[in-house]
């Protein structure tokens, strides 16, 4: 695809004029019909470029059998994280000469059921699912045997490979560096706010938060963790509820950053100061994180690789240079310390 | 477009047989090539869509001549209006039975110019743009002349109509409703944060800040005034400096929520509390207006209905049922008072 400047339109009329040929062969090139020598079609082709001619891309998919789009399924747009990998994503997909087309499934499964039944293999000739948790991966794999090429960005359990294409990331590991950052800091009473059920999308994160604990030695109660959804106003609710029932703890490990601000506004609402009353910490890094007061310490997760990952292992399954049980690893997640924790105060 | 769940795949032979025709008869009538009289290919479409077989949408759009997305251009997906916005035109499009194709152009002219030579009129039959500030309108002219159906929303200047059909607000009321408030609550020493030029795109809300200063008689002096770019940092920046320089100002008025939330960091970097030392108000009611803390008080306007009834809009345009020339004009916009404003305090 040329990314040349508008300039009038050129007719198929003047493709022809060029190449010397008549409009119905240059229709029957570029749609892949008729008997054309190759010699022919060729020179079609170079008038096609000469000229630009804005070749119809519907058309030239038929042709080429390949759709000019890539697809990326998601759960939530407003979720501030899917806007940073849609951002990246999408300029991952222009360098590989793809438009991405966006299906937000606002947590409704029958929508990416559709929109996979509609899109897959002939709108789009790849599909990036990046809201795996909402999916059951049967259909994915489903679509797959199909000849779909799937990729799962981002998967959230390295141990648990969900037999499609992945990138996945060390979840587990980043929420060890949280609470290992809360207990360095000398905290003992440490609640959890985890944003999924107990075995559910966020359980490698609250394997992490168990680990740490026990090395520590310290004692966990059930009473100090409560499981939700992954948003803001369920963080705050969660927090509100755990504080007004436990309100000596002088720390939350949040699994997300977006309950993780909600838990700081609940916080902040029941009058404790963060992070003099209260330490809190989550995962991702979304841009919130640092724009909120305080800062939110968290684990930067590598979005941007995930995304362009992503997209890079759907091009290079497509052209057959991947299997269906690639797994690629990103970089490690790291700790970024702010203004939300600091050490417990002594009273 | 149907919306069945996923079943086995359908194979082209079984739709064959099921109409009782050869499968290069199906493949006749769904790629539109052939001699097929009317009765067959009733019979074949008939028999495709009782086999809940998947047509190959590419060839579907070519032979009905219809492209099955429309596509929405935004300039930048990770400032929080666009993914809301978002979420409403994709919503809206799926009930006219549409994909959304998405282009983030992240302010680079080039990648919109781009994107719509190489979509619009084949993959897209149609175009909402919804960032005008970072294309020429001429480039969407052109477009439209060539048939290609565009419509603008938000278009933010409901007296200068761009010709092109656009849906467009009372931006110039939103300023005045922020503004008032502020002299309502006894404000006098006001200063701006305008996120454009002094004649650019938030023009009309300068001139609503400007109007109710003078019917205030209030006098404005360049001092207050800044002019910047419509983002957090640039707002932060923009504060810190105005503070900086004109220390006494009881209360900010800025043209967006973003550089408004920027503000609200600032002053508290600064040392203000908000809002006993300074008010702020902003427009818009993006999700972190209601999020941030003080919460920010806010002009909202009616984004949602912006995003229906651009893609309204556009579907009308493609069916003929509306013209080059067609301005919608939303709801009007409401105040909402949260804690980031309050009357002076008398020292």
């Amino acid at each position: 695809m040329s990314s040349k400047h508008f300039t009038p339109a050129v007719t198929i009329r003047e493709v022809a004029e060029d190449a010397g040929v008549s409009v119905m062969t240059v229709s029957n090139v570029l749609r892949g019909r008729g008997r054309v020598g190759e010699d022919t079609r060729q020179r079609v082709l170079e008038a096609v470029e000469r000229q630009g001619y804005r070749p119809n891309l519907t058309a030239r998919a038929l042709v080429e059998r390949k759709a000019p789009t890539l697809a990326l399924m998601l759960s939530c747009i407003t979720n501030p994280f899917y806007p940073e990998f849609t951002l990246a994503a999408n300029l991952s997909a222009l360098k590989h000469e793809r438009h991405l087309l966006v299906c937000n499934t606002d947590h409704e499964l029958d929508r990416g059921t559709s929109f996979l039944q509609q899109v897959a293999g002939s709108l789009s000739d790849g599909v990036l699912v990046a809201n795996y948790g909402n999916l059951p991966v049967e259909e994915l794999i489903e679509l797959q045997e199909r000849g779909v090429p799937v990729v799962i960005s981002v998967w959230e359990l390295p141990d648990e490979p969900p037999g499609i294409p992945c990138v996945t990331f060390d979840s587990k590991g980043a929420a060890r560096l949280a609470v290992e950052h809360l207990v360095e800091l000398g905290h003992r009473r440490i609640g959890a706010i985890i944003g999924s059920r107990k075995n559910g999308i966020h359980r490698a994160r609250y394997a992490g938060y168990q680990e740490v604990m026990r090395e520590a030695k310290i004692r966990r109660l059930a009473a100090d963790e409560r499981f939700t959804e992954d948003s803001f106003d369920d963080g705050y609710r969660a927090a509100t509820d755990l504080l007004s029932s436990r309100p000596d703890l002088t720390a939350i490990f949040v699994s997300n950053d977006l309950p993780a601000l909600g838990v700081l506004n609940a916080a902040s609402d029941l009058g404790y100061s963060v992070p003099e009353d209260l330490s809190v910490v989550g995962i991702t890094d979304i841009v919130p994180a640092r724009q909120s007061r305080p800062g939110l310490t968290t684990v930067a997760i590598p979005t941007k690789e995930l995304a362009e990952k992503g997209i890079g292992l759907l091009v290079d399954l497509m052209n057959g240079r991947a299997s269906d049980t690639t797994v690629i690893h990103t970089s490690a997640p790291r700790l970024i310390v702010r203004g939300s924790t600091a050490a417990p105060s002594n009273d």
